[in-house]
């Protein structure tokens, strides 16, 4: 079990939020997926380490960008 | 044919304005509908004129105001 915090920009409002959450969810491996939209905290819990680039590109699919 | 105009608040990104589009967009008798994120302008076309009442519901099931 791994879990692991990142920062997001961009996101403006609960959509935005549903959108990276939907992303993210969707890395293999990844069991939960947790994301604040006032500051952009993005914690994700999976069942091994997910490559940060991973979780970039997953980010970046939904139209935001890491910190 | 029939066109109005009207003002969305709330809306703050382009998820917001494909929320509102969808729902005005079911009103029957719709036929062209077209939201600015920028000024939260929002024109509909449609083939008879549609009640504000009508608008207003449709904006507020999206979950955004008239203004």
């Amino acid at each position: 079990m791994s879990t692991s915090t990142y920062e997001v920009t961009g996101m403006t409002c609960e959509h935005c939020v549903a959108s990276v959450t939907e992303e993210v969810a969707e890395i293999p491996g990844v069991t939960d997926v947790a994301v604040d939209l006032a500051s952009g905290g993005l914690r994700i819990s999976s069942t091994q380490p997910i490559p940060d680039e991973t979780v970039r590109g997953a980010v970046e699919e939904a139209g935001y960008r890491l910190a």
